[in-house]
């Protein structure tokens, strides 16, 4: 890193009504913005900055509480400040469901993660059989009975998602959707086997900040929010086979989607 | 609201390893989670919740502190805590690019507010000649000047998103394009009156934390992330037309795709 002297970072303000510690903040944010800090780069120390704008360490923490409230940095304990790395290991493609992936035995999340070059990987699988939410039950066209399959997708190491299908028991009860391995090309690939021609799937995608135990789980940064995705798929004769509530590292992902103009 | 004592708050776990302000965030969590306290419901006072719990006021603050992290809770000086509405103000659909809207004069805002029952409108419009960020120019195709079409949408009086609209500027200049009003159907109308036919728009979505600034245009609340939209239009020839980069506050939308399962 070079000195703080050579102009990296400017002066305070003086006359200005923004408080010193928002003025701190900004002139660090704005030098990760023009990738003068770079990431995965330190963040010069606490000392360096106290004695660069000559505040105290609690104007200072101040200052650095700001941009791990809005996730671009981590503090690595004794460490010291990190730029968290910003581009998504994972983007979801439009054509993530297409038949071809699926006779090729791939599931959505292997095609993703071979397309970043990473390694996939899943753990925490429960299937059970359950009642499900009001919700649940609503966008499965009434089901009051469901087998739900949980489980949380791991991108090199990282978990970066946490997964729920839900599909109406009397379609997947004693198949092998109900077991641990659904086998090649994953459920959906099972459900065009039973004769579920899958026609479309609607999803719907929101992002909010996450519950302590979604932290937990997909071991979030501080100031790094959620994406929720609810996913519905419909077989050729309009009826809903499989809802899956996903809830997406948002510093991990980009969606992309195409829409029709016509 | 029903007192306390009626159960609707439980006890703290004295043997639990996890901080009492923390249970007390979890416990009022559930509360609203489970539907006890509902939207715009006031929680407890802080001297009831000290009482009911038997805990400093310092670790109330911290607890509500907590839930407004997650987006749950807002303070409003001197009347209470409450809890914020969940629902989403608008949903996106997947026709919203739909010729037929296009057609009939109306813009995509101005469809989804009609489908909500809301009032839309357009403020801080600002149409101006620049040369675009190297980001933009490559979605455009290499574009070295472009029209920037930037202005703010609000629903019922509240601002829920800022988009900026860049256009290539052989395309777009001494066109009523690059007037404060583009007229009936927008510039999408313009566009294909023009020539440019549309054919399709691809999507990109992320979520983060939103900055300072951002957190001022769209008035968001402590604990609400901004989704970012990049929109591109293409026309029938392949031609990349405009890119929009639109900021939208996260409790206010989900939006909505459809996906081919062929």
């Amino acid at each position: 890193m070079p000195p703080l002297s050579s102009g990296l970072l400017g002066a305070l303000d003086s006359t200005s009504d923004r408080a010193v510690f928002r003025q701190i903040a900004d002139q660090l944010r704005e030098a990760i913005d023009k990738g003068r800090f770079a990431e995965g780069d330190k963040l010069p120390s606490e000392t360096e900055l106290i004695e660069h704008y000559g505040v105290s360490r609690m104007t200072i923490r101040n200052s650095i509480s700001v941009l791990q409230g809005e996730g671009l940095v981590a503090s690595e304990h004794g460490k010291g400040v990190f730029v968290r790395p910003r581009p998504p290991v994972r983007r979801l493609a439009s054509d993530r469901f297409a038949r071809r992936h699926r006779e090729q035995g791939k599931s959505a999340f292997t095609v993703e993660a071979e397309a970043v070059g990473g390694h996939s990987e899943v753990d925490s699988l429960v299937v059970r059989e359950e009642k499900p939410s009001q919700d649940i039950a609503t966008r499965l066209g009434g089901a009051r009975k469901v087998l739900a399959r949980r489980r949380r997708y791991l991108l090199d190491g990282r978990p970066v998602e946490f997964a729920v299908s839900y599909l109406p028991l009397d379609l997947a009860r004693n198949t092998q959707i109900a077991e641990p391995n659904p086998g090649p090309g994953g459920i959906y690939a099972r459900l065009e086997e039973l004769g579920h021609r899958l026609d479309h799937f609607d999803e719907e995608i929101s992002a909010r900040m996450p519950t302590p135990e979604e932290i937990k789980t997909l071991r979030l940064a501080s100031g790094v929010p959620v994406i929720h995705l609810i996913r519905t798929a419909y077989d050729t004769e309009g009826r809903p086979v499989e809802v899956c509530d996903t809830l997406m590292a948002a510093d991990a992902y980009v969606l992309a989607y195409q829409l029709p103009a016509t």
